[in-house]
């Protein structure tokens, strides 16, 4: 069985979605490419057919299941037109612009009966991270009661905005969190620092577990991603991310990529296969469309509290009996 | 000049800094020891006369300076002594049991006019911190916007109570966050994780910084000091601390020594030097009386808080200006 | 295009090739499984056929391709056999029993005039390795001057003899030497240390660098490969090979893996991808038939010097015009 | 008591030694300093007096021990006369020019009966090679079989020719591997790399163990000394020689210092702890006489095979019963 993979948006992600589908993984085929400019559809489409209309895209019968990387307002829409069509889809994050918005795919999912939907939280599908909870998980560590997150990118442009490195980049924080510690965020504080937009972020779980983030927008100096448990007996942290070390210049070291596509790379691409074999096995992996939507609830409410940094208190409705 | 130094009390601390006096420092020798113990003040004595008052031993001639190292309710009152005497006192942490016992301190220096009192805090000694302190000076990595703290003790005894983990480790972070930073702590929230006495503390200074410290009384693993410092252009942190690395069986790395001792034996003896260079020079450096009793205010204050974990702003009386 | 390999040979290394075939490797699927035990052929065959005769697998219509992953004393003829009828071969290491044998391939290949044959040499497909390599060709560290490898295995059975620690550990330093510098081996000079079949390898090459090898077949901490370029202006050498450090039971540090497939799975499946993608493309990468039998003939001398640890000039015949 | 200790050459190894027994060890202070220059002696003696002639030095009544950092060609000489007043001398390696003087050196000492001598190889007293001596002593490694040293220079002056890398580079590896392995070297091979003068130097003890030393006096990017024990169980080795770890400028790590004085400023310290204290307990540690004069010998032989670079079966004279 060979699926053929639709992909909606030929932007950055999307053209590597297409790329790893054509070229990097098994079990599947780039079966289309759709986005608004027709040369970058065709660009990243390759011997793919090239389509200008995403619900054509999810229609065709070539295609059996849909990557959807186009611009986030635009997610919500084509994730229920997968759902409608009885297609899977694996969904960029964030599932959408608002959280109300974000819960109309969980509805539909669940009525439908099916499980269609994941979410891109690649994370979950990274080496690093992937040892970070197989420790946890041995008991090695004991039970989990900090989780210290670093997320910093070089620079942001102008237009990212205070909530958006909540809502975008911590997005990633909200997601890994509940999955490495296998619990539900229920408060937030925000604590901003300098005047570069650096955000301290304090989380509690219904776990006890605290989970304390540096958002950083404008580190400097690289991409930089480290998660560190702290346990009971123990603790346990990403290596350092560097392959090869150099002595050179007077200094020891290795160098930082300049954005998360170096980082995550095998990971994109272990998503992609994952993501194929749960649809050959009938058993999605991942992110569910519930995390995707406790991701941007559990995100909006924290954006919200940027006006006054006061403590916020997380508001979800009860998880649905389908995503137990 | 070879200056007569006496030691009171002779506990863990007392013994470690008579047998410095005695064997590890240039310009000083141990001109006599007092501890309520006769046998341990012998123990640690050597050939130096032991005391059984604590305030002959301040009022004795050949007694030029004192190391006060006795239980922490007597800090106080030999420190004021001293003061009488006219005669420098290194004073192990906390300054004093209460805020307002150790302002009478400050106070007592400043109408006394010359600065006779140095606080026990080593970390300030400690070469690791050193680094750190002159990296952020160099501007290498801009200004600091976050310094993160980790405290960890292996474990702790069943009464040294959620308060201590204030007073007593948490201090140490106190002093040295406001040292590296060269600011003033203005606020302080506590989030407490877990149910063995793990605490977040996350500060905010007169600099605009966040200082995020997790104190972890019951860590496990061993004891374990670390310190990173975020800057608008690139961090600077603490290497891990061990001198040689193993391979052996099946595991890389090396191990924690299971308390501060082996981990600041230099820093005391380099304080000691110091401080001993430092009346020479009639230019006492360390940290000051004031410095002793803020952290003594600010710990207190944010011990207070832990009934609630309810944010608090720190109150704290202008500095005199004496300190400036 | 789909292309259809077989596997000759269902071991560990056999049925790892096969799994990669089925399950993570794009533009190619798994057409055979041929092994002397039926029911292990089976097993890794998956939907596959099974064949029992390596030569009717390597004629089989709908096999484009095989990889040789059979006893080492058979891949020559199986190479040969590949040669002849005009079939793409990875090959496992090392390449003959003996270099005589070898050379039969390199001709053969060469007398068809078309390259047919690369050598799994995986660790030229490990993202360390060629972090390294990246780093020598960016002319940072300066040109090449020593080599330090290490290869560490936990511990060898008795019947691993002392040439067997040159012909086959040894093999892969040989390789992969010659690909960081781009340089021939022209002598050696074995050092045995200690009682275990430790051996230092002290090689020379024509570019006037020097190969420096620790053999350690009896490591007994567990599995490890290291690797340090001189430069003139600096070093490059592999970090330390842990994803994610541990704080736990009073000691820092990560695992190692009791063997080597651990340490090189995303290296296998990096290099199968790597081959298909160069057959797709018709342009082979990787180790050549000339670079498996200077390997093999390599060895052999430097074994052959394991009866007096003299040193030997290392003798090839000159490089054919094909592989220049 | 407090000895009055005088030093010979105020050069830069000179005047650090003035420098630490003025201000910084206990139970010694500084009573005087020669040098052919008075004002370099002047600047290095602070208030102690200066000396313009060595021999006058070691026999002021005021110096009961001496210190011997003078040119190379002039140590015999003045560890003769300290020998003949019966003054304990700490001398600078080399210990002399020639082997063959360095013998009468230990054959006076041995005659008197009573160790006087002292060598200054302060890599004994480095902490971070305490460690590797103590985890092997400790059997957590096995048995020891391969020492791998690295020891690299920033780059040398013209003048420092072939053989001084191994009379003054690499003698420091010779004392500190018989110290690390308690074994003695019996033979020795030079394999030179590259045209800047690296030297790959292996070495065989009389325990069967290899030592395989980088001797690299132009290694460009800065001054780091390294080395690994390879036991039977595992293996020891320094962790990387940085105090605090930076990220800035798209690149993680720590810088190297220039020369060897930062590196080893805390061994020196202790090592004049060390003699002093050792002087005072009347039992000397540190390297001996016998030690400095199979430094010079093995070394003296070593540079001799430069001009062939064949291997070299070391020649030394039973050692003394003196020194058993």
């Amino acid at each position: 069985m060979d699926l053929g993979i639709g992909v909606i948006g030929a932007g950055v992600m999307g053209a590597e979605h297409a790329r790893i589908l054509r070229r990097a993984v098994s079990g599947a085929h780039l079966a289309g490419v759709c986005d608004r400019d027709p040369a970058r559809a065709a660009a990243a489409a390759g011997d793919a057919p090239v389509f200008s209309d995403p619900l054509a895209l999810i229609a065709a019968p070539e295609v059996a299941a849909v990557v959807i990387a186009s611009p986030d307002e635009t997610h919500a829409e084509y994730a229920l037109a997968c759902l409608a069509a009885g297609k899977p889809a694996l969904l960029e994050k964030p599932m959408a612009h608002r959280a109300a918005e974000a819960l109309r795919i969980v509805e539909a999912e669940a009525a439908g009966g099916r499980r269609l939907v994941q979410l891109g939280f690649m994370r979950r599908y990274d080496a690093a991270y992937g040892e970070l909870k197989a420790v946890l998980g041995s008991g090695r560590i004991g039970r989990a009661t900090v989780l210290h997150n670093v997320h910093r990118n070089v620079s942001v442009p102008d237009w990212f905005s205070g909530p958006m490195a909540i809502t975008n980049s911590f997005s990633h924080e909200i997601d890994i969190s509940r999955w490495l510690l296998g619990a539900e965020i229920t408060s937030a504080q925000v604590f901003p620092a300098g005047d570069r937009g650096l955000l301290m972020v304090t989380m509690r779980t219904d776990g006890g577990q605290v989970v304390s983030t540096e958002v950083n927008i404008n580190a400097g100096y690289g991409y930089h991603v480290h998660a560190q448990i702290v346990g009971e007996q123990g603790t346990v942290e990403m290596a350092p991310p560097g392959l090869a070390l150099t002595n050179a210049a007077g200094a020891h070291g290795f160098d930082f990529p300049a954005d998360w596509i170096p980082r995550f790379a095998q990971a994109y691409r272990d998503q992609m296969q994952g993501w194929v074999d749960g649809m050959a096995a009938g058993r999605l992996g991942g992110a569910t469309a519930w995390d995707g939507y406790v991701t941007v609830a559990v995100a909006e409410q924290i954006a919200a509290s940027l006006r006054d940094c006061q403590p916020v208190e997380i508001a979800l409705p009860p998880r649905p009996e389908f995503y137990r």
